[in-house]
Formats: structure tokens, sequence, C-alpha cells
């Protein structure tokens, strides 16, 4: 369990602040992340790294010489936003290019995704290769599916050497996808963990047995059994990767680089233990094991469980890994220490002007401003809920990612509306906001929906319900295109979808919006309980071949929560 | 908790194969530990570090260019045997002299004096700082009693840097020496860990509360609160260490380093939380904070807790921690990479005839066999309730170490009994089984207390009771002699003092040797029933100003238990 903290939605900040202090000699604060602290030489390619914060030494304990040049750091288990992701490869681009290389989840490809298309809008060349070796998360014949561990390190770090080599961009991203294609890992979990200030664990495992699969924020494993000798996990772990040698390998022969990786609070001893009766496995099994590093690479708090990753090297790749590197937590080899960079200022946030806006639109704009105001009072309302009900689905984060972003939603709303901001204005800056603090696929998913339905309420004269409408439809077409998701894949959609499809028939019927918007409200409540119910069975259910990308969310229920608390104010409002 | 290994009582000669299977680039096995497995250059002063296993990285972690020349790596949370920590000390000496630093524990004393004294003997020069930086562990004018904790990295690193730049042993030892007194530490404990196989933990701290000075093997701390923020910590950790200032510092523009060390289960985004508070405290302080060390350096299995560690530098310990490392888990700065070195193989275990016995020594050494056998056995049937009374009073290893010390000597004892040995030479070989396999100080005791036996049995004729009576009474003096112990230090001396006193004022009453032991036996087990009332008590009202040497300790009640079973046996002989 997690013992220390001040506020818990303050330790993220925290955590990065302190880490920052003990590590100056490599790292520097941007917004958003960190980069190195040392001169990177122009024409570098810069690899950024990034994730949810809580598994260190990933992402921030990676950066520094021979590997990160910056890694987006996001709250706690939740993908950092476009705009954190943004602001830390800005800082590290050294004018040869930004290469992502991050674990594949649903958030992190969102926000990662986004940010490459800023930054490729601005000119800056971006390739990424996310990492998926994970071998229990998909199908082989779905490998792309599959999410990304302990070997992050293999993929980071041929990245990282070819970047330092001069590689170019593409050939970074080539062996980068290479070291991934040959890199795989299975995982086992005695125990979940404990977020700060949470009252109890996000996932268990019962007493005495051993789950498999498991993933590192509790994602459903394949199988569980009582928990085995370490001679018998070893052989557990090493039989599963010996099922899956990458095409074009052949085990006897082979070279490679065992990586047995503790989740937090399987200690390095019982590791030792287990190794031993790896090292004899691969041997018998003709493989070379090079360079094997047994400890943490990869945490999830003080989640008790371990993985093998096998890295199965080639000529090039074996070259590359075999490069000295200098990071907070990660050390290998002889590093010529570079020269500690001047630490350039963080650019001061850009300040924009309020754009012009007549007066219906400024009377508009106090009721968006209140709308967003009722939806941080309705999150607050039901956070821990929400982080109850994903926490059965997925990482458990979404209470917490809804609160910060919406909190932050509300701040922006209020301050834009005070300058004199019109309705469409004032929602920009929520949804800018929202994105920006919340992180996660909820931060960004919430950010698209409120910045196209601010594009239909403009900044001048009085929003018509008809406009209302259509910001909401087109809001849903630009989540189901963001974000990948249909009807039935059990995410916000499934409620977006009735809900846009009511406003829309009701205001095409001549209703008023807040009866129309009440309509709606329904139709998406009913859509979300549905959803909702199917939770708990789901979560237990899920097995081999289902990835973290379109499984039940609890964003569907708060998009219901949200539209009926929003409904209520309509509705008071017309009243009066 | 701990929850994979295969055989509990293997686990720690597991750990040591697993890990040097994992670390050979740095590391070679020999008996008794590591050594580097790189070249040392002839002349060097030998850096050799030891302790118990279960706190890894101490101590073969730390073996390698820049730090330890050689660990000695004793059964988990038991001080490695005089032999052992001799032959580590043989295979890393490079003719300059070795120097011993390990963490001030009773049994990690008596095992690596007893190593020194042979080693010098034998024409090595040998020099000893331990380390004593927890403050907690005893007062201010009685600092040379505090254990050792976090901060032998400090100590250690200095002697190493200073042999690695060519001091010879006494500037090696000056050095280390004022490491260790500019080396201050304190920390706090949220549960404890439990060792392999154990059924439950082997002490704990009540759910929601942290102990303060708490021991890393459970040894009783100062104070109990409720769990504070992480800034409630950092404040506690910083103003303890800066009310012990060591004399000669002004703590105002003073450079330091900060060791945040975590015991196993208490992650670093927890203590990144701390550490972010504990840099802000010593700014204030007017500290400079120099390479800052947040992660683990010692740790405790899974405990929960940490420590802070401030070792204030001065101009040479400033230049000698500022040098290159490179070990399995501690790597700082570049280091050339050295060569590595021939493995030379393992000496082969001397192998010494057996002096010629007459038939009655022969006839003895039967009954000396199966009296220690009866020990071996005596010691298997209690051996739970022996761990269970060593984890009020101690570190909870006497069951297991008692355990294979006396398996050990059974084994000997037998194998030289059926090769024809008399009844010295039987007990001898079965003490010195007992020493080398069991280590922590109840297996240096019983190998003294054994051999000094032996010496009056001889290899010829029919042992008389008054040879018994005053062999144990030798065997009395040179415990006592060895241990430092006292009547009334709740140590084994408490029942061997009654015991050896009523057996040589049975003898001389005229009784036989059964009739005598077993009188001795009876004053035996009084003496231990009221030392073993003591222990909860005792356990609970330790408090600041005690350490562990001269502590209760189940010795007196397996001692009791031993004599016990072998009067049994003695009287059965008698009837028969």
């Amino acid at each position: 369990m997690t013992r220390i903290w001040n506020d818990p939605a303050e330790f993220a900040d925290e955590m990065i602040a302190g880490f920052v202090a003990a590590n100056e000699r490599y790292v520097r604060r941007v917004s958003g992340g960190v980069v190195r602290s040392t001169v990177v030489p122009t024409g570098q390619v810069a690899v950024v790294v990034g994730g949810g914060s809580g598994h260190y030494p990933a992402f921030g304990g990676l950066v520094g010489q021979g590997l990160a040049h910056g890694a987006a750091m996001g709250n706690l288990f939740a993908s950092p936003s476009t705009q954190q992701i943004l602001s830390v490869a800005k800082a590290a681009d050294a004018g040869a290019g930004v290469f992502f290389t991050y674990g594949n989840y649903a958030g992190d490809v969102l926000n990662f995704d986004a940010a490459q298309d800023r930054l490729r809008a601005a000119g800056v060349a971006c390739e990424t290769v996310t990492v998926t070796d994970d071998i229990f998360s998909a199908r082989p014949d779905e490998k792309q599916k599959r999410r990304g561990i302990a070997g992050d390190l293999t993929v980071f770090r041929v990245a990282a050497a070819a970047a330092e080599a001069g590689y170019p961009l593409t050939e970074v991203a080539r062996v980068a996808a290479l070291a991934n294609e040959r890199t795989r890992s299975i995982g086992v979990a005695f125990s979940g963990c404990t977020l700060p200030g949470a009252p109890e664990p996000l996932f268990t495992v019962p007493e005495g047995r051993m789950a498999i699969g498991l993933g590192i924020h509790g994602e459903p494993g394949v199988d569980e059994t009582d928990i085995p000798t370490a001679d018998g996990l070893a052989e557990l772990l090493v039989s599963r990767l010996l099922d899956e040698v990458p095409d074009g390998v052949s085990a006897d022969g082979a070279r490679a680089v065992p990586i047995l990786n503790g989740l937090g609070s399987l200690k390095y001893e019982e590791m030792f233990v287990v190794y031993r009766r790896i090292a004899e496995l691969l041997a018998d099994a003709g493989i070379q094991a090079v360079d094997p590093h047994v400890g943490e690479y990869c945490t999830s708090f003080d989640m008790a469980g371990t993985s093998l990753t096998l890295f199965w090297l080639d000529d090039e790749l074996e070259r590359l890994w075999d490069t000295p590197v200098d990071t907070p937590a990660y050390r290998r080899g002889s590093v010529t220490t570079a020269a500690r960079a001047d630490a350039a200022a963080d650019e001061p946030a850009e300040v924009t002007a309020i754009p012009p806006a007549d007066d219906e639109s400024c009377a508009a704009a106090t009721i968006v401003a209140d709308a967003v105001a009722t939806i941080a009072a309705t999150v607050d309302e039901h956070v821990d809920e929400l982080g109850r009900m994903d926490s059965i689905a997925g990482d458990g984060d979404h209470g917490i990612g809804m609160q910060r972003g919406s909190h932050a939603a509300r701040d922006a709303a209020l301050t834009a509306r005070d300058a004199g901001a019109g309705a469409e204005t004032v929602l920009v800056r929520a949804a800018d906001a929202w994105a920006d603090k919340a992180g996660g696929t909820s931060g960004a998913l919430w950010g698209v929906i409120l910045t196209s339905l601010a594009g239909k309420l403009g900044d001048s004269g009085t929003p018509q319900p008809a406009d209302v409408a259509s910001g909401v439809a087109a809001g849903l077409a630009a989540v189901m295109a963001y974000g990948k998701a249909e009807v039935g894949d059990k995410t916000m959609v499934d409620a977006l979808v009735p809900f846009s499809g009511e406003l829309t028939r009701s205001v095409d019927a001549g209703a008023d919006l807040a009866d129309a918007w009440s309509a709606a409200a329904d139709a998406a409540t009913r859509a979300a309980a549905s959803t909702a119910d199917l939770l708990p069975r789901l979560g237990r259910a899920r097995t081999h071949g289902q990835n973290s990308v379109g499984t039940p969310d609890p964003g569907a229920h708060s998009l219901a929560l949200i539209v009926t608390a929003v409904g209520a104010l309509l509705d008071g409002n017309e009243r009066n």
C-alpha cells in the first residue's frame, strides 16, 4: 500500500518536483515533464518517452545521456496530455526531429498521436514506435494491440543509442521497430497496488495465488494459479517466452538479453532465486544470455509481481545495446560526461488576448461558464464512484482525471468570462485547460468534445438550440475519429451517440434547448446504465486477446452524469 | 511478505547463485560470498564488506570497481561465519592488507573480529571500521554502540576510493573512521518483512502507525506516531539529524550528501515527494546538498520504511566521494573498465587426515556423535519456537541459524566417527561445521563451546566426568571472553553459567556424568525460563540507549533445551 503523501491530488506534481531536486545533474523540469540538463549536440534526433506516473524508473528516471532526451510525465497511471507531450518534445528537439516511443495504451496513443500531428503541422519531423512486448495482452495475430511493459527499456535504449550514433529520424524509427519486434515479455502478479490516498488497492490477487498476464495497472490477465516455487516460476516464464520466439530467430544459438523486472514489492533476493533457474533454462535451450538485468525497471508502485523480458539480439541491435547510459535510475558503462546545458528559462505561457464578443454572446458565456462549473461539481460529487468503476475496468484513474480536468476547465471558463469573453472563447479555454490538466484518454476526449461544441457557439449572438445540437454532433464525430471507438466498444461513445441523436431529433422537432437536452440526457443515462452494469462481469471475463483499447470504460457513466446535471441547470435557467 | 522460494533453507545460497549468474561481469563466487571478477592492481588495499543477506544491494551488490573488493554474504539476516569472512578476505587480498567495514551488529563483530585475528596471525595486515550511523540506536555518549544502516554506503565508498587512490591500510582506516563519524542516519518504518517460508512477518507496526528508529531487522525503536504527511515526515527526519550535527561541523554553510533510502516497499514516488521537502529544509538550514541519493541502497526484504542519512563532507571526503563506481547495484560516473580477472579456481577445501584414536576414544566418539545428532533433532523440534522468541528480541534468525549449524555439525560428526575418529576429533569437526554453516552470533558461540569441550576429551582413553566438566567450564570462559557478555545480559551466558557451575559441583561431589549432567541441565532450564519470560516485556520496553549487544537472547533457552535432551541421552546410555 502507499502510505506517504501530502494532498493526493498534488502527488504527481510533488513527486516530479522531488525527483528533479534530487537529479539536477541529469534533468531539468519543463512544463509536462523533464528533459536532459546536459548539452545535446545539435542535429541529434530527440527521443521522447512518457506515460503515466507511478512506474519509476519509467519514465523520468530514464532521461539522460545514452537514453531518453525527454519524458512526458502524466498524472498517476494517466497519460500525459497532448499539451504536456508537446511541451516536452519542443524542449527536447535539437533540430533533427522528435522520436516518440512509449507503451501501447489507449490514452497514451491518443495524446502522443495528437502531439505528433501538431509537431508535424509546426514543421517538426516526428515518428513513433509504440512498445508492444506483453505477449499475454493480445494474440500473436493482433500483436499491434499488445501493451508495453518492461520491454520499454530495450526499445528506448536502442532508439536512443541510434540517435546518439547520428542515425536520422527514419533510421531511428526503423531500429526501434526492429527492437520492439524482437522484445517479448510475460508478467505475473501476487498483489495490486494502492494509489496515494485511496482507501483500498486498485485491484487484488487472492492470497496465495498468482495472476498470469495481469497488466501493470491491473488489466485482467489470462490465468490464475497457486503461487509456484521459484523454479516453477522460472520454468513458466521461460517456457511461455520460448513458445513465441520472433520470426527469423532460432532460439538455439541465439543471443538474448534477459530482463527480470520487479514491480515493486517482490524483492531483489526473490528475483535472484528465480533468475538462478532462468539462467539454467536459457543455457539448456542453447540461448546465450547477454548482459542480464535483474532489478526494477518499470514498477507499479508497490505491486508485487515480476516480468521476464527476452530481447533477441542481432548484430546491429547488440551494438546499439552495448552503449553507455547515465540517467538518474539506470546506468551502464562509461559515459563521457557532457557539459551542463544553460538552463534556458521555460518559455512563459503564451498569453493570448480575449477576442471581442457582443452582449448576447457574453450572456450565453455566463451560462456556458455556469455549465462548466456544474460539471466540476458533479464530478466532485461522484469522484469516488468513478474511481471504483474504473478500477474494475481499467486503471482506476478516471475519477481523479475527470476531477483535475473539470476543475481546470471551470477555473479557465470563469476567468475568461470575467475577462469579457464570448461563449465560444469561454468554452475553448475550458476545453484546452481540461485536456492539458487531466491527461489520460478522458482528458483528451473531453477536450475534443468541448472544442467542437465551442466552434458552433461563436462569440457573437445568442447560440440557438440547433447550434448546440450540431456542436454536440461535431464533438461526437471528432471523438469517434480521434478515439477510434464505436458503439458497443463500451466507451463514452455508447452514451454520446444516443445523447447526440436525441438532442438533434428533439431540436429538429421544435423542442426548446432545455427540454431537448433533458430528453437527450435521459437517453444517455439509459445507455450508460446498461454499459455500466456490464462492467463487473466483463472485468472478470476479459481474457486473452482483448486489450485496453475498446474495453469497458466508465466514461459513458460520467458523460451521463454530466449531461444530466447540465440539463437540470438549463431547465432551472429556463424556468427563471 | 516474501512469496517466492524453493526450499527456505536454501534461499540464501540460491539467491547468491542467481546474483552471480546475473552479474558475472562484476563478481565471482568464492566460498562465503563474492569478490570482484575484474583485475585489482597488486598492492591495493582490499575493502571487504559483509553481513547477513536480505539487504540487497547490501552487500554483494556493492562489489565492483570503485567500491568493495569482496563481500562476505551470510545467511538471511545472519552474520557470515568467521570461516566465510576469512575465505572472502583471502580471495580479495591483493597483497596490501584487508580492510573490514560493516554495520555494527553483535554477530558481525564477533565473526569479523575472529577473522581479523586469524588474518593477522597468518601475516595479513587487517584493520576494521564498523559503521554506527543510526542515531536512535544508542545515545550520543555511547556512539560506538550504534547500529549501522544505510550509512554503510558512505563509509564503504570512502574506504574504497581511498584504496583505489593508493592509500595504505592505516590511511584507509583513518578516512573510513572519519566518514563514519560524519555520517548520521535516522529511520522510520510502517511494516515489517517476512522471511522466506515464515508463516508471519518477523515483526509488525500497527496499521496507520509509524515506528521511529526501528531497526532493519525489527530492533525496537524509540517512538511510535501516526503516519505523518510527506512534509511532516521530511521535517521529522531533517530536524532530528540537525539536532546531532557532528563535532566541528556547522550546518549553515556545510556541504552534505543526503541519502533517502527505501527499505523495500516504500516506493520511489513516495520518497521523491518526501525528498522535495527535504531539499527545501536543507536549503533553509544553509546546507548545500551534494549529489543527492533517493533510492534503495540497504533494504530489508519488503519492509516498508525509509531512512535519511546526512554525510557531512570535508574537502578530503568530498574528493573521495566524487569518484566513479561500477557495481551490480550501484554505479556513478565513468569507470575505465578493468580487464576480467582470470577466474582462479577456488582452492579446494583443505582435507586433513583423521588423527589416530584408540578404541576407548572411538567408543566415546559414538556417544559424542549421538549427542550432536540429538542436538540437531532437538533444534528441529523447536525451530519455530526459537524463531518466534528471537523475532521478539532480535532478528528472528535464531531458529534457522541453529538448524543450519546443528545439521552441519551432525553430518560432520557422523562422517568423522565413521572414519574412525576419536571423541576430540569428532567434536572438533562438528564445532567447525557448526560455526561455518550457521553464521551469526549463535553459530560462532556454539563453535567456541564445542571446540573448548573437545580439547578436554582427547583422542585416547575414555573421557572422565571431570574432563567433561572442565571442558564445559573452558567453553564458558571462551564464550564470555569472545562474546563479551556477562550474567544478567540476557544471553546464553545466563544459562551456561549455572549449567557449568552445577556440572562441576556435582562431578566434584562424586556423581556420575548422567546424574551430574541432568542436575546441571535443570539449573540451566530454570535460569533460561526466567530469562525467556522477560523477553516479551523487554522487547516492548527497549528504548533509546540500548542496542543489540547484550539485549535478551533466546540463546539461553536453546541451550537449556539442548543440554536437557543430551542429558536424557546420557541417562539412557547409563541405564543400558
